[in-house]
């Protein structure tokens, strides 16, 4: 039995609400305009989309819409139906809810039922985790039709009234760093020429006896007194050029090729500062390389669908590309490879 | 390629704290005797396990602590060491936190390294869902060893300090429908003689143009008047029974095999009362039917594992065990068949 090609037919992806650049937010926080140059220089950050209206404070987008959204899109490029789709698998940290799922509430408003269907509770390497799944199900034969999907939205963290220039320094960087968005794919068997093949995928959890770098913390009915969200800045900028260098290596060994058969990359969209420092770091200044986080922040479990949107139209046939991510929640490293045949 | 088969070689699970009956829950809320009966004989659950203790109101079990103590017991059980796991996969609806996933905090703690790993945000049927993953790495070669978790706690959403008398009704049977528990299962490709072979595994999201009959909400930074659960029990009551036949029903189907074929089957457990109803429909007089909900409570994504622990020590060399369960939550349905070779 040989195992068919598993191709990314289309990608599609959804941005809430309208462009917040520093000024806006920093504003919205009651900030002085110097703390703009401040994102600048060391956060890298431009602008993001958010979930959350900045006048009123309320959530206008929730995650199951905006995936919608990228769904719809995916699909519509794709040139498949809801009756297409023979599986979902979706990645978030910031899932609508805990019960349902919100792929089962994507799939009902796109029409599509009687699939299986997988939530995953996944950080920046959520989407790999999700492609993966979905690799899995269309290699051995079962499913034919795959649409994957990843997102987020920080509405739930975002406090609009908070103190932001007495906040500690966590709090106050993952106000820049982060944005809202949700990307989708459609992945398929079909032998589409004009969709690149999908070489290998792999996530693994690296963090045997390290202290997660990254904590999101959900709340119940019980009132709590801890903080919803903290991460260890510096351990992150001391591993992630290392643990992305070693994630392309390991990419590039499975599959035989050399730093120099890649055409493009797409690295770990932590932010614009941090993207730049572990692009340096992965040593293949031939690829071109293709990067979102300067203009959308960093969309967590959406940031791949985003580069993969930009890197579709330009590959050639022959040309290769790889994907490397990084979680700092409990240290994952991530990769995965595309060739257009 | 033959595939290879995938073997349950052990199971462990594992409950917090002391037994909590109907009458001490009641007297910790305030409540007249009377509403044990009511307990008894509308839920028909008469006991569980809790991860709060009940005189402080602190949280004294996490996920992770339950969660690695099956873990340790199944894998004991099995043979099987740390080094020995190739993959992780676990499904919850009560996740320690967002972020980092629970699985990759017990695996941190069983000293499991430098595999994948998958977080599901699930409920009833998560451990169809996680066993379904693991079985599809097993199956294709790529893995020999997978450890499949399951677990909840309520212990966030049980307000010790609400008034239950005169809460409304479905909060009420929430706080007496659920249990707090883990279970893990080692599955593996190693042809262990006297481990069943798990035969097929599916699951499916069949809720097309319906309500959500469980919701279960999370708050991160921002206030919230939302209920944080609620179900709509009618709707329950009037699907579950149909939609675990048409489960079961399915997967005879699917093996070829006859309802006289199964000498074991496992009800969904979503109440007492409800499993009794349900078990009924399935039509399976011949087989001998494994419950633990009245015991244990429902325990959601654990419940599977405390089944097949009762089941395995019973099971002969060709006897055949059957499980379905059903998930409220957007509606999934899901089912897996053991053989005893």
């Amino acid at each position: 039995m040989e195992c068919p090609d598993v191709r990314i037919a289309a990608v599609g992806t959804a941005l809430p609400g309208p462009v917040v650049d520093n000024a806006t937010l920093m504003r919205r926080f009651g900030l002085a305009p110097v703390w703009e140059q401040w994102i600048d220089a060391f956060v890298g950050t431009r602008s993001r989309h958010l979930a959350v209206d900045l006048d009123t404070g309320e959530i206008v987008h929730s995650l199951a819409d905006i995936a919608e959204s990228a769904a719809r899109v995916a699909m519509e490029r794709a040139g498949v139906t809801a009756a297409d789709v023979d599986m979902m698998v979706m990645g978030s940290a910031t899932p609508d809810d805990l019960m349902p799922a919100t792929v089962n509430c994507v799939a009902d408003r796109l029409g599509v039922n009687d699939v299986p269907t997988y939530q995953l509770l996944s950080g920046c390497t959520g989407a790999y985790q999700a492609l993966d799944i979905a690799v899995g199900a269309l290699t051995s034969g079962q499913r034919r039709t795959a649409l994957v999907l990843g997102g987020d939205t920080c509405a739930r963290f975002l406090d609009l009234d908070m103190d932001l220039e007495h906040a500690p320094p966590d709090l106050q960087v993952n106000v820049m760093l982060f944005g809202d968005g949700a990307g989708a794919a459609v992945l398929t068997t079909e032998p589409v020429p004009s969709a690149p093949v999908l070489r290998t995928v792999f996530h693994r959890m690296v963090g045997l006896g390290r202290s997660p770098g990254q904590v999101v913390r959900w709340r119940g009915a019980i009132p709590s007194d801890e903080p919803v969200a903290s991460e260890d800045f510096k351990a992150i900028e001391e591993h992630a050029p290392d643990m992305a260098a070693q994630a392309l290596a390991e990419l590039l060994e499975r599959l035989g090729w050399k730093p120099v058969d890649l055409d493009y990359i797409m690295p770990p969209q932590l932010s614009g500062q941090m993207t730049r420092r572990v692009a340096d770091r992965l040593g293949v200044p031939g690829a071109e390389e293709i990067n979102v986080v300067e203009e959308i922040a960093n969309t967590a479990n959406a940031l791949p669908f985003f580069l993969l949107e930009r890197l579709l139209p330009l590959m050639q046939p022959g040309e290769r590309a790889a994907g490397v991510s990084l979680e700092a929640s409990k240290w994952i490293k991530a990769g995965y490879a595309l060739e257009l045949t």
